[in-house]
């Protein structure tokens, strides 16, 4: 059928989607969700939208992404036909029918996935049918090479590349800024590239971009790396493993997080990482609750590892309260480079950096990691190499603690009671800070005064939220007046809370990996 | 945050969407799929779109059906706010964690789809949940219910509302066209609503509108009803059990149906029914494969049926090839007459309606069902009841068989063998008359000469392809010289065919239901 084109100008978010007048779509026989191919010149491939009045009968509107493939005027003639389900859709199903995948299917649906060919709804049942069935060790390997092969890969020249990564839930975590200096000092290749915020107060990328800038290409990145042994970059704009992005937002508002490890392995696995520390914090408020469950992660991530040729190594570490004083990007920035610089003492921060540093210092086969980290720390020398690193990245090496930009209003939060820090929710910590403007209002967040265990004094200063607007430290004050984030009591006081009626289960999920 | 609206004048299938700018989105703190509460009078909450480009800051870019909500002018100022995710998407999250859900659970997830706040992933991921777990009879029960609460509903004045019901997948089943003027004729109520074919070479509906209108609202079928005791409509434009339609849009692509039997229920609760008999065809090529499984899906019927109050029995037919020999809607509706005229002899379509009628009749204490419906079809009174309801929906009453429009284009297909016709294939039975314009095109379609065991010589007629259009024909041309869709050999001929490598699976799903 012949249709005349009608550029709508409306993005459709990667996808290949194009709109048909209800009359064309039934002369052609194709429903919603249904495939066409346009020939001009070439063959492309989209996807139905069905209009019964802001397409005319005789039209095919295409969305930005269409236009762009066909870079054709209004009005120009093509000729489109329907096309045929792609075959993937057909390996989803047998998913669904509790089939096992092989690499070659999964590699077909990664890769249409990638491409666009895949409807949300289809991309949507496939995630969900991941989260009921779970996937064998297989199928994550599998996952894993096929979202490294439909993207981008760093290629460096070295024998032992090392990486890090934490599975994340626990807030404050500025452990990467330290971590990446320490090995780089030492002379070990650490590729790093990080992610910004989902649904925490910051991503390792927010927080390193208020020192320098995290936007790199793939070329940058390797000539950075080559001069200083490593550094920290934003993963978003690398195209390592696309297709992750393109699952997550599915992910997210379903709150299920099924492709954790081949997100995870694929993207270590396209810089090249041949040595791999996974940290995975745990306990009450993180992402992973009990050790046990961590344990089961870990030789998840230990087995994948072994079929990706990685070589992992597992950390479990207490996640029950943010990591350090500070949450929100800058405030967490300026706390990382005040330990570097030995200008403050944050004592679960310096044994978190060194544990971790050291864990990948053991893996690659030195002695005593824990004390070569903290002696790399206390020297000076990693503040030397994150200078270094900055300054190849294009930022300002000679920052100092109070070059940062902080929220100029500030709430303070006196305790209303005395005794001791019982708990810590790391859900409000994060709700207060974004709400306070954190991740996007950079100088936003909230500093700790007291944690865990801390003996507290009527009327004392508990934290204060540091917020860039006005109108937003209003909004986490408002949250502040109905929920604390802290609980002050006796350690001998035993009830948690009574239930009365059936409890309404408060929404909490955190998808940063 | 205050926005100008931008009418961008495009449908989004009904959901209420809106375009954000990234920062904007950023800004607010809401991510794609997230939701939006617009202000503008009263509350209405919108699904986000975010657009890079095409939408600036500052604006929101709203959908026709947003627009229909909100009756803005271009430019006009809103405020926005980020809405919480409906609660409905935590109850979906519960059945993706294998929790049966409560009636007041699927109730408020089903009015939230049919309200456009859920989006195509997340109402995915819902029925592929339901295709993988299953649904128990309670929660069959819930969405029935809840699937006839947010549609409109029939009331009609009488004790014994009677149904029929045919589960579908094989081609050429124009049984209603008889069954409800036999019944009607009996003095009972039928109030027939009908869909159009989805996968199929045609719907009970697309048939019936060869010979009058079926695009009735509520007053007028009930009108006709109140007249004639019966009524052929078609169920889309009334508005019953809404949320299927929306459901059918995701199992379409994914070839799955696990909401089959809520969808038949809700359709006919909403009528009012109160009994019904459903037709299972079983065999080869049919969507219900074996007798085993027709019994196990007749079981739950009855059993879901007795939740609703609705008393079923279910009656397993033939399914192994087309019914009668017209596949097509106008074939089949000419097909239909002849018989009623008792002009022509087709003894399978015949029994068919005589036994469903039948079960009609005993089902509501009629004794002798199967003879009662014969003779009221051999009389001259189905007949004479079919032109009453054409006359009442607002048709020529005086049709007669040779008034239907057939396509002018037409090949004949002769046995290239001598011997029986020892299968006929369904699935490529609907194929060809799809590729040859059926259903769109209504006078297109095939009649077949032979039946399964029918003796064939060789060159004899084995059935006729009708097209409206030569171009159409052709296309059926091609698929017929690649593949038969009848297989004409000897008894004895035991080998049905060699495997030699692993065979491609065709796909084939009957959606139509």
């Amino acid at each position: 059928m012949e249709l005349k084109i009608k550029n709508i100008g409306i993005e459709s978010g990667g996808k290949p989607i194009v709109f048909l007048n209800v009359h064309d779509a039934d002369e052609l026989g194709v429903s919603a969700s249904g495939r066409l191919q346009i020939n001009s010149g070439r063959e492309v491939t989209v996807i139905v939208n069905i209009a019964s009045d802001s397409i005319q009968k005789g039209y095919l509107g295409t969305s930005k992404e269409v236009q762009k493939i066909l870079k054709l005027e209004q009005d120009s003639v093509v000729d489109v036909q329907i096309s045929a389900f792609p075959k993937s859709l057909q390996f989803i199903r047998n998913k669904l029918n509790r089939k096992k995948l092989t690499y070659e299917e999964i590699h077909e649906i990664v890769n249409d996935v990638v491409g666009g060919n895949l409807s949300e709804s289809e991309i949507a049942s496939f995630v969900t049918s991941l989260h009921i069935q779970g996937l064998s060790l297989d199928e994550a390997t599998s996952l894993s090479l096929s979202m490294v092969m439909t993207g981008k890969q760093l290629f460096l020249d070295a024998k032992q590349i090392v990486d890090k990564h934490s599975i994340g839930g626990v807030p404050g975590d500025k452990t990467t800024l330290l971590v990446v200096p320490i090995i780089a000092a030492a002379g070990l290749i650490i590729p790093k590239t990080s992610s910004r915020a989902i649904t925490s107060a910051a991503g390792t990328a927010d927080r390193a971009e208020t020192i320098m800038p995290v936007d790199l290409g793939i070329s940058e990145m390797k000539q950075v790396i080559n001069k200083t042994n490593g550094c920290i970059v934003w993963g978003g704009s690398l195209d390592l493993a696309p297709a992750d992005d393109i699952f997550v937002k599915t992910e997210y508002s379903l709150c299920i997080d099924p492709l954790l490890l081949p997100s995870i392995m694929s993207k270590k696995k396209a810089v090249g990482a041949t040595h791999l520390i996974v940290d995975i914090p745990t306990g009450r408020g993180a992402k992973v609750k009990t050790i046990g469950e961590a344990d089961l992660l870990a030789k998840d991530i230990i087995e994948l590892g072994k079929r990706l040729d990685i070589h992992c190594h597992c950390v479990l570490t207490y996640g029950e309260q943010p990591i350090g004083n500070a949450i929100g990007p800058s405030l967490e920035a300026q706390e990382a480079l005040n330990v570097l610089m030995n200008k403050s003492q944050v004592p679960d921060l310096f044994d978190k950096a060194c544990h971790v540093a050291g864990s990948i210092f053991e893996i690659t086969g030195k002695k005593d990691g824990f004390e070569l980290a903290k002696d790399i720390l206390l020297s000076g020398k990693a503040e030397k190499k994150l200078r270094e690193i900055i300054s190849h990245q294009g930022g300002q090496p000679e920052i100092k603690p109070n070059d940062f930009t902080i929220g100029a209003n500030t709430f303070e939060y006196h305790s209303k009671d005395e005794g001791q820090v019982l708990w810590i929710d790391n859900n409000m910590v994060v709700e207060i800070a974004r709400a306070a403007g954190a991740p996007k209002n950079k100088g936003s967040g909230i500093i700790f005064n007291k944690k865990n265990g801390d003996k507290v004094s009527k009327n004392e200063l508990l934290f204060t939220v540091y917020s860039e607007k006005a109108q937003k430290l209003s909004r986490a004050e408002q949250i502040l007046d109905e929920k604390m984030p802290m609980g002050i009591g006796k350690k001998m006081e035993m009830l948690i809370h009574q239930v009365k009626e059936p409890p309404v289960v408060r929404r909490s999920f955190v998808l940063d990996r």
